[in-house]
C-alpha cells in the first residue's frame, strides 16, 4: 500500500483534486478566522489579511486534515472541530515567515510572489502583525472540540512547545547564529528539525489527536512527520539552488550566497537528493500501521519529494 | 470599606508585606516557568531569563492573585492552579515591552534600570525572545486547573483576545500611528485602554475566573480593572513628565519629546491628575459588591494612585 509505485497508481489526478478541495476549505476558514477588516486600527487587520490570505500551498493545514482522516474519517469530516486547528498552524507558520523575513533576520523582500510584510507596512507593523497572528492562533485552539483522549490542555501544550523556544524559535535562533559560520551536517539538521519539521509534526499530531488517535496511530503520524518534515526542508534547500526566484515566489540562490544552513551547502546537491529520498521512504514506511486510510498522507509525501526530481 | 481613608487605616505596612510576599511567590514561579538555561540554543534562553527575571513590580501577576482572593480565599490559596496564570500575564507583559522597546517602535535603550533586550542581544534575538515569551505564556495556561464555571477554552480565549489585535496589539499599533500627530483625548484613551488596561483587566478576570467567580463578582473586578488600568497609565504618563530616568528605571521625558500619546501632553498635568483620581475612586466603588475580601485590591489601587501625589 505504501510503496511509491502503488501510491502513484492511485492517481495523481485524484490527489490534485483532493488538495484543491482541502485548500479551498482552508482558505475559507482562514478568511473567517481573521478579525473584520473594518476593526480599528485598520492597518493591523489589513496587514494580517495581506500575509495570511496571500496564497501559499497550505501544506500544514492540509496535513492536519489528512492526519485526522488517516485516524478516523468520520471525525475528520466534523469540520467545526478540526478547521480551527488547521487555521492555527497556518497562522503560526505565517507569523514565523513575517518575522523571519525582517531586515534583522533573513532580510527578504519577496514572499509567495509578493513584497514581504515589512516592505508594505514597515517593520514596526510587520512585527506586530506576526505577534497578532501568533496570538490569534492560540485563540483558535479554544474553538476545537477535543476528543476524549486529548483534552484542550494537551493540544495547547503541544502547540506552544512546537512553536516555542525549544522547537520553532530554537531553529530560527540557531539559523541566525549559523550565518557565516562553517557548519556540520548535524548543525543543519538541528535547525531543519526545529525550524521546519516541528510544525509539520505538530500539524499531523493535532489532526490525529482531534480524531482521537490511539497511542500507536499517534506514534505513526509523528514518525511520518519527523521524516517528512526534514525531507521537505532539504527539498526546499535543493530548489533554492536549482530554481529561479520567479518559480519559487521568493528570492532564489540566497541561501548559498549568505552561506546559510542548507544541506546542499554542506553535503552537495546529489547527496542532498539521496537524503531527501531516503527520508521520504522512511516517512512512507512509518504509515504502514495506519492502513489504507493513510493513502492521502502517502500521496502528499510522494508529491512533495517529486518536486526535486 | 472602600473609602480611601478606611483603606489606609488598615495599614500600609500590611500592604507592603503582602506585596513583598506575593512578589516573591511570583518570582519563584517565573524562574521555574523558564526553560532550562542550558537548553539549546543557549542565547534565546539567556535572553528570556534576562528580560523576565530582571525585576519589575509584578503588578499584573499580583492582581491575578488578589482578584482570586477577592472571590474565594481558599481557592486563591491553591497556588498550583493559579500561579501559571499569574506567570502567563507577566510573560505577555514582558514580551510586549521587549517588542515596544525595539528601534522600529519606541526605540528605548533602558528598561527596569537595565539595557533593553535588543541592546544586549541584538534585534533579531530580541524579537524572537518576545515571540518565545508570548508562546510560553500560552503553554502556562495549559497548567491551570480551571474552575467549574470557566473551562480552559474560556481562559484561553480571553487571554488571546486581550493580547490580540483588538486589544494589546491594537493599542501598540495606534500608539505607533499616533507619533507626530495632533491627538484628541479620545485617541489617547483608545490607546491606553488597549495598550495598558486590557492586560490589567485580563489579570483580574483570570484570577476571578480561576476562583470560580459569580457573574456579579466577575463584573465587579472587570469594572475595577477598566478604571484602574486607565488610571494606572495616566499616572505613568504623569511620572514620565515629573520624574528622572533614574527614578523611573527607563528613559524619562521621552513621551513629551516625541509628542507621544499621553494625557499630560493633551490635557495638561493638573487635569491628568484629576482624571487619575476620578478613575481611582471609580475603581474603588466597583469593588463594593465584593465585600471585605477585596481590601487588598482596594489597597493596591490606592497605592498606585498615591505614586503621583
Amino acid at each position: 500500500m505504501t510503496s511509491r509505485k502503488a501510491i502513484r497508481s492511485q492517481g495523481v489526478d485524484g490527489l490534485s483534486a483532493y488538495l484543491e478541495k482541502q485548500r479551498k476549505l482552508v482558505e475559507k476558514a482562514l478568511a473567517k478566522a481573521m478579525p473584520a477588516a473594518s476593526a480599528r486600527p485598520i492597518t493591523i487587520h489589513a496587514a494580517m489579511r495581506y500575509s495570511v490570505l496571500g496564497g501559499g500551498k497550505r501544506l500544514r493545514p492540509i496535513l492536519v486534515l489528512a492526519a485526522a482522516e488517516a485516524v478516523d474519517f468520520e471525525r475528520a469530516e466534523n469540520l467545526p472541530s478540526i478547521l480551527p486547528a488547521a487555521c492555527a498552524v497556518e497562522l503560526i507558520h505565517t507569523y514565523s515567515l513575517i518575522h523571519d523575513d525582517l531586515p534583522c533576520m533573513d532580510n527578504d523582500d519577496l514572499r509567495r510572489g509578493r513584497p514581504t510584510s515589512h516592505k508594505v507596512y514597515g517593520e514596526g507593523v510587520a512585527i506586530l502583525t506576526g505577534d497578532a497572528l501568533l496570538t490569534r492562533a492560540f485563540a483558535l485552539l479554544a474553538e476545537i472540540t477535543p476528543a476524549k483522549r486529548y483534552p484542550l490542555s494537551i493540544l495547547l501544550q503541544e502547540t506552544a512547545v512546537a512553536a516555542g523556544s525549544l522547537q520553532l524559535i530554537a531553529g530560527q535562533v540557531a539559523d541566525l547564529e549559523a550565518e557565516g559560520r562553517k557548519l556540520k551536517i548535524a548543525d543543519v539538521r538541528f535547525i531543519h528539525e526545529r525550524k521546519t519539521a516541528a510544525m509539520i509534526v505538530l500539524s499531523l499530531r493535532l489532526g490525529a489527536m482531534i480524531a482521537n488517535a490511539t497511542p500507536g496511530q499517534l506514534k505513526a503520524v509523528t514518525q511520518f512527520g519527523e521524516a517528512l518534515g526534514l525531507a521537505f526542508q532539504i527539498i526546499d534547500d535543493i530548489l533554492d539552488v536549482t530554481q529561479s526566484s520567479q518559480q519559487l515566489g521568493k528570492s532564489a540562490g540566497k541561501d548559498l550566497k549568505a552561506s546559510k544552513a542548507t544541506y546542499p551547502a554542506v553535503i552537495g546537491l546529489e547527496a542532498s537528493r539521496k537524503e531527501a529520498d531516503r527520508l521520504t521512504k522512511k516517512a512512507l514506511s512509518a504509515l504502514k500501521g495506519l492502513g489504507s486510510k493513510s493513502t492521502r498522507l502517502a500521496q502528499i509525501a510522494d508529491q512533495l519529494l517529486g518536486r526535486s526530481s
